[in-house]
């Protein structure tokens, strides 16, 4: 039986990257890995850039949903809460930055490693390392905004739908 | 008739930002207006990141790609000669960073508008940015390499498939 995911609490979400409810989606899965949030996904030839070579944009895709779903853990984590308690945050990205560094195989799993380097009020640093059969690939870094809030009045958030 | 864009001299690209040979790609289609490289590109909803908001992976893929082909085409107008002649020359991103300053509509056009700012050899860089409804939702830094050149050795070239 697989284990739960940062994803499986996140009900009605459409998003190309993470969204379990996007039938065309990547459907990422994060987990905690101990203090570094891990996502494992295989590509498919059509998210390729060039033959057999993952396209660097899903590339930015995948770190950027996982990094929004470890900054979501992460704060409740810091609450000592579960993430099917209330109230229910959503981070949106801030800034991504990613640098790649080699092509990144096409034809074999990816793993992401994200670590929380700060979190600040609704503000959620983290770097992320993307890896492909034992090599390092790209690193990004990226700022998670918080942008939902269930206990603050929503009225006008352009996030929610 | 619709004008020729970058993406149209790029045979046999499978990419999933820019590749006409990809059924499933996003199929971006890039030109000069002036010095001013645009590309627009109409949303889907499978392409969302919430309900009605563009997912930033696609936002990040959509500029990357749209850079590496404006960088491409900047280098074949630096060499004052046409997209169809060689030497060939192909690019791939060195570090693409994005800033999210507001959300996307998922349900109208973007328009990205790419310019260069340093050509250095086989490296470019440049800006973009995201405007939607006359808002700009994002802009970008991006540094793109040239990894291809047909009149060079290409053994060992692992962009080369």
């Amino acid at each position: 039986m697989k284990s739960a995911s940062f994803q499986d609490y996140m009900p009605g979400n459409v998003c190309f990257g993470c969204g379990q409810d996007n039938p065309d989606g990547l459907h990422i899965h994060s987990r905690w890995e101990g203090e570094v949030a891990v996502c494992n996904w295989m590509p498919e030839p059509k998210y390729w850039g060039w033959v057999n070579i993952l396209n660097g944009g899903i590339m930015a895709t995948l770190i950027d949903c996982h990094c929004m779903g470890a900054a979501l853990a992460a704060a409740y984590r810091a609450e000592n809460r579960g993430l099917d308690t209330e109230p229910v945050y959503r981070y949106a990205t801030g800034t991504l930055t990613v640098k790649y560094l080699k092509p990144t195989p096409g034809d074999q799993e990816v793993e992401l490693r994200a670590s929380i380097i700060e979190q600040k009020g609704r503000k959620t640093t983290l770097t992320c390392e993307c890896w492909s059969g034992g090599v390092l690939t790209a690193t990004a870094d990226v700022v998670a905004l918080r942008v939902v809030d269930s206990s603050q009045a929503v009225e006008g958030n352009p996030f929610v739908g």
